[in-house]
C-alpha cells in the first residue's frame, strides 16, 4: 500500500473529497500532526517510509529527500516552488507537480481587499477604537491613486482584473518581459521596478520567491518609495527584507503596509508593533472554493502518479533552470 | 458681516479651499472647537449669532434652530438628512442644501474593502497576530456568495458597479420601488427585505435613517440571517439595533459584521467586545477627494445664498414628506 505525508495544514478541511480520494484510491495518508508549517527537523521525523509528499511552503530539501528513502513524488498544493529543492529531486528522479492555477483568483481577491482597507485606514481605526480612540481618517480612493504591480502573471493580472471598476487612472506594471496582450485590455506602463518605487501610491508584489527576488526590497528600496506609500505583499515572505520594512515604517515612512507572508511562518515578529502594518496569516489562497481546488487537483496527481497515469501538473523546466541559475 | 458655523469636523484640512472661499467672499466662520460631534447642548451655545450652519451630522432641533435667531440657512456636508428638522426650518423659513451625490463613491468603495476584509477575516487575523495567535482562516469569494443590497440608490447602485469584476453569481436587491434602468447592467432579483434576510450572505445597507429606517434590523432579522452571514453598515447609526447586534453577535450567530456608524459617535459601546466585528468611525466618505468635493459643494452654497444667486443644492420636496410622514 502505498503512503502519502500530507505537509500542507489544513487538509481535507472544508471539503473531505481529496481524503475520500485517497482512500478510494488505497493510498494510506498521514497528515501533518504538528498542525503548522513544519521545519526541516520535524519534517525528517515524517518522510522515512512515504511515498509521496502532499506539500505545503514547508522545505524540502535534499536531506529531506535522502531520508524520504521510497519517495517518488512531491504534490506542490500551491504555486511556489521555492521551498522544493527541484535540482535534487531531479537528481534523484522524484517527479515534482504542483497546482500553479487554482490559488490565483483567491489571491488576487485578498489583495483588492487589502489595498482598500489601506487606503481608508480600516485596520488601524479597528484597533483604536478598542482603545476608546475615535478618528475619522482621511483616506484615498483607488482613482486616486497610482498602482504599481510587480510581477503580472497568474495573479498580477487577476488583480488587474479586479480593479477594473475602480477607475484607477494609471497603473504602472513590472515584468521579466512585457505582455502585450495585457496591454489591449488595460491601460498600463510597463516600467522599471526603480519607477515604481518612485510613483506609485500602491505597490503589489506577484512575483515567485527565487534567487532574483529574495530580499527584492530592502531600506533602500522602502526608502524611495513616497512618505505616504502603501506596500502589500501576498507573494512569498523574504522578498521583502522584514527588517528593514519595520525599521522603515517604525521611522514613520510609508502610510501603511500589508504583509501576508513571512519569512519564518508562523509570524511572530516586530511588525507586530506597527498597528499601521496589516497583518493576516498566510491566507491568501485560504477561500474555500480556490483551497478545495488546489487540495483535489494535488491529491488527483498523486493518485494519476500512482496508477501511472500521464501527470497533468509537472512543474515546467523553466522552474528548474531558475533553481539552476542561482547555483 | 455675514457669520458661519463650520460644525462638521475635519473640515477644510486636507484641502483649504473651502476656507478661503468663505474668506474671498467676505463671510466670517467659526469651526467646532470641540472637535467632535456636538450635542444638541454644544450647539446652542455656539449658535447665538450665526447665520448660517455648514452642518454635519450633529442633531439640529427646533430648539437650536430657535436659539439661532439669525438662522437663514443649513448647508449639510453630506447625504443624510435625518439630524435636520426639516418641517422646523421651513417653519421658519431657513433654507436647507445638502450634497447628496459627493459622498457616494467613498462610501461605496469603503464598503467593497469591508465586504472584502469581513469574507476573509482580515481583521480577525490581524488582531490575533498581535496576541501571538496564527490562524490561517478559510474565507469565501465574491464569485461564492449571494451579495443582498437594501437600498439601492446613488451609493447602493455604486456598489454594485463596484462588485462587476468579481464574478458574485447572485444579487438580491431591495428597495422602494425595482429600478429597471439597473436591470438593463446587472443581472439582479428584486426581492423583500426578508428574503435578504433569509438568503443572502453578505447584507449590506445603504438606505437613509427615516422613521421607516429606525431600528429595521433588530434582533429577530438578525436571527432570520445565516449563521455565518456577514452584516454592513455604512449608512446610518440606529438603523440596526446595536444592543441586539451585540447580543446575537455574543450567541455566536453571524461570521462577521462591519459597523462605520453608531446611533451615538463617537461611539464606546459593547461592540468592541466582539473580535469578529469590524468597526471603523464614521469613515465612508472620508476620501481626500469626496471630502473635499463636499466641502466645496457645501461652502459654494452658501456663498450663493450670502449673494442671492439660485440655490443648486435645496433638498427637494420628498424629504420634507418623509419627516413629515412621521408625524
Amino acid at each position: 500500500m502505498k503512503k502519502v505525508l500530507i505537509t500542507t495544514v489544513p487538509f481535507g478541511d472544508k471539503n473531505t473529497l481529496p481524503l475520500e480520494m485517497l482512500k478510494e484510491a488505497n493510498i494510506e495518508y498521514i497528515i501533518n500532526p504538528l498542525n503548522k508549517k513544519l521545519l526541516e527537523d520535524e519534517l525528517l521525523e515524517l518522510v522515512g517510509d512515504v511515498d509521496a509528499i502532499i506539500a505545503g511552503t514547508e522545505q524540502i530539501s535534499a536531506r529531506v529527500m535522502d531520508r524520504a528513502s521510497n519517495l517518488k513524488m512531491i504534490s506542490r498544493v500551491g504555486i511556489g516552488l521555492d521551498n522544493v529543492d527541484l535540482l535534487a529531486a531531479e537528481k534523484r528522479g522524484i517527479k515534482v507537480s504542483y497546482t500553479p492555477d487554482a490559488p490565483a483568483p483567491a489571491v488576487a481577491e485578498l489583495t483588492l481587499g487589502l489595498m482598500l482597507a489601506l487606503l481608508r485606514s480600516v485596520h488601524v481605526s479597528n484597533a483604536k477604537m478598542r482603545d476608546g480612540e475615535w478618528h475619522r481618517f482621511f483616506g484615498r480612493r483607488l482613482a486616486e491613486v497610482t498602482i504599481g504591480i510587480i510581477g503580472v502573471g497568474r495573479i498580477g493580472t487577476r488583480v488587474l482584473n479586479r480593479t477594473k471598476g475602480f477607475g484607477t487612472p494609471r497603473i504602472l506594471v513590472n515584468d521579466v518581459m512585457p505582455n502585450l496582450e495585457l496591454d489591449r485590455q488595460f491601460k498600463l506602463q510597463w516600467v522599471t521596478k526603480q519607477k515604481i518605487y518612485e510613483e506609485a501610491d500602491i505597490i503589489s508584489l506577484h512575483v515567485p520567491l527565487t534567487f532574483m527576488t529574495k530580499d527584492m526590497i530592502r531600506k533602500e528600496h522602502l526608502l524611495l518609495m513616497k512618505q505616504d506609500a502603501i506596500i502589500i505583499n501576498t507573494a512569498r515572505g523574504g522578498i521583502i527584507n522584514e527588517q528593514d520594512l519595520y525599521e522603515v515604517m517604525q521611522s514613520g515612512h510609508l502610510s501603511g503596509a500589508a504583509i501576508d507572508v513571512f519569512e519564518h511562518e508562523p509570524y511572530d515578529g516586530p511588525l507586530n508593533e506597527i498597528q499601521r502594518c496589516l497583518l493576516t496569516a498566510h491566507m491568501g489562497s485560504m477561500s474555500i472554493d480556490c483551497r478545495t481546488r488546489m487540495e483535489i487537483e494535488a491529491t488527483e496527481e498523486v493518485v494519476r502518479f500512482f496508477n501511472e497515469k500521464k501527470l497533468l501538473g509537472l512543474v515546467p523546466k523553466d522552474e528548474y533552470d531558475i533553481q539552476r541559475q542561482a547555483l
